[in-house]
């Protein structure tokens, strides 16, 4: 039996450019050439600095003047290994145990276990499953722990495409949840992980930077999800305010060369085709999925239907243990990630999280049905 | 003027296989392909783990096994970002704010500034400029240290063609080292970032780790050093008793596929002769820098000899104030890294590193000659 995995923040396969890569490595390796013997602290290409090579930065830069109409300045934006390894940066400036962090009270796990890694004690803000962080919650919250004293660091917010949820935050409550991070004098960590990943491209709400006036807010994005996680390659920006700060924590002399410049010169003339194959692939798998559940869940479980990213949140309306539900389905040869792997104190829900775009459009029914044939199961016995 | 750069680890750039790595990346990305689409935790590539691609964990195996006659088990190596992140995620592990560890007296500023950052309480022992590390400094510190209640969480060594100095441990010392530190139950951390380049082959001591009859040694090397440091690819051996623990501390989701796997198809038929073509390069530098200065400095200054790696120490032997002396040499457009940097408690020393092999040859008598005007200017003053 073929195993079906609905989990990670995977990407579709077939997507990968690698012929495009190829030509690029061609290319760009003998352009560059002994220029690899230098550290990248030490050489124009990386602007003497950790912020990693330029060319890369720019098309950063690039997509994110095309959506949001403003410029991201190239030199605040740092090239990291992948955005975890920007989500690292930051949590180890702001955070020393024992400290308080705010994030969505379902978020992504990498970042939830490395806060906790740090010792922070984290604070979870509720989220409705379509418009993601609610913001009155924020206040109230916020006020609470004014009340007592506690002034938490920062406030983690993945406002497009959420995972696990698919959520996309509408500007008007950006704009508030800018204003009240503002009154408590809070900085906001926004992770625009899948900001790229938009089905409906009409409608997207600017993001919570370009937003914020004073443009204090950390943006955190990757190539990972436009070309393959493997690359490694995400990146960040900071403001004056915090950049240094933010590079004392870096260890690692910066991003392998090889890589980002094999991939800034693949980009540099395919950023948009790239993203477009990507989406594209995305979205037929998204909706075969929200076919199948229709077709195999309506009657134990709810969902959401996400104008784009990676992943479908599944909520059961039947009294199964996720436990059991967990094990029976891998019996079937099914895997997901269940929903307190989510949670910002590991809570048990009667949810997981279904991660869709690297399964084969092929076999996503076929996923759907074992799930369901897993829940039957459980409800019969 | 043209500035001359006596800065730095780095590489001759001429051996940059930039032919030889764009043919690799040809057959490997194609080999690969959807593979990219995967996390590298998440593949058989990188063994589902951490730990980095498989076949360049071989190659590092490979490499020692030629070397020390014994293997470097492939589950035990983990691929870093360069030997830094190595350096730094062993830091993390075992150092907590007000922690002593071990260096030598002289050691790479890189590892002190870390350790520093780490809040460690550094205690160097005194080296000698040929055979490194001096055991009976080590014995009476570490004894002194007993007795007022301290245990070292570890020694950091650099045993073979040493930064700064160039000095190579004897094989009696290390057994003697090895021996010590089992007493007192402090882990040996072995940075062989500079093993690769000996240009004297038939006198290599065996490696701490081979000595060490319990494998407990952390060894940490690198692909930089004998290619060139802007792949930012190392690696670490680490026994079972500590793998886990270092591993926890690791937050980026590993080391780029992309750089991995291109080196590793490059060096899985090349690396003999990759490291022959480096150490050629680099030692006909190191005759001609050796010349240079017994024709421009042996009025002023001693110096190391040293039978391998990048670096020669020079000791000034008259009265020069180390600022001026390179204030001067920059107005003269040459550059060097000062003593102190690389002193554990940043002591003002009469002395200097020259970091030669990425100077090109016909350049490297000029700098030195440069660098006799700058002394010869102050003395006259």
């Amino acid at each position: 039996m073929r195993e079906i995995h609905f989990t990670g923040g995977k990407t579709p396969p077939e997507t990968f450019p690698y012929n495009e890569l190829i030509n690029a490595a061609e290319r760009v390796i003998k352009e560059l050439k002994d220029v690899f013997a230098y550290y990248p602290t030490q050489h124009k290409y990386a602007d003497y600095s950790l912020k990693g090579y330029r060319p890369l930065r720019e098309i950063a830069s690039k997509r994110y003047w095309n959506r949001e109409g403003v410029e991201l300045p190239v030199d605040n934006i740092v090239i990291t290994a992948g955005s975890m390894q920007a989500i690292e940066l930051v949590g180890r400036t702001f955070i020393k145990p024992g400290d308080t962090v705010i994030t969505e009270e379902l978020t992504y796990y990498g970042t939830l276990e490395f806060f906790r890694y740090l010792g922070a004690r984290i604070i979870g803000v509720k989220i409705d499953e379509k418009e993601g962080i609610i913001v009155d919650d924020l206040e109230e919250k916020l006020r609470i722990l004014d009340s007592v004293g506690v002034k938490p660091k920062f406030i983690y917010v993945l406002p497009n495409n959420h995972n696990p949820t698919g959520a996309r935050m509408p500007e008007s409550n950006r704009i508030r949840l800018i204003d009240i991070t503002k009154e408590y004098n809070i900085p906001i960590i926004e992770d625009d992980c899948y900001g790229d990943l938009d089905f409906i491209r009409d409608t997207k709400p600017k993001s919570i930077l370009t937003l914020d006036k004073n443009r204090e807010t950390i943006f955190i994005a990757t190539f990972s999800k436009i070309i393959a996680p493997a690359l490694r390659l995400g990146y960040f920006y900071a403001h004056e305010k915090y950049l240094n700060s933010i590079l004392s924590h870096r260890w690692d002399i910066g991003t392998s060369l090889l890589a980002s410049a094999i991939v800034a010169e693949y980009l540099k003339d395919n950023l948009w085709r790239q993203i477009e194959r990507q989406i594209e692939a995305i979205k037929l798998r998204r909706d075969i999925l929200l076919e199948s559940l229709e077709e195999y869940m309506s009657k134990y479980a709810t969902w959401t239907k996400p104008d784009g990213g990676l992943f479908i949140w599944v909520k059961l309306n039947v009294d199964v243990d996720m436990n059991r539900l967990e094990k029976k389905a891998s019996e079937y040869g099914v895997y997901f990630d269940s929903g307190w792997k989510f949670h910002y104190r590991m809570k048990k829900l009667k949810a997981f999280r279904l991660s869709y775009a690297h399964v084969p459009p092929d076999e996503i029914r076929e996923g759907v049905k074992r799930i369901s044939n897993a829940v039957k199961d459980i409800l019969k016995t």
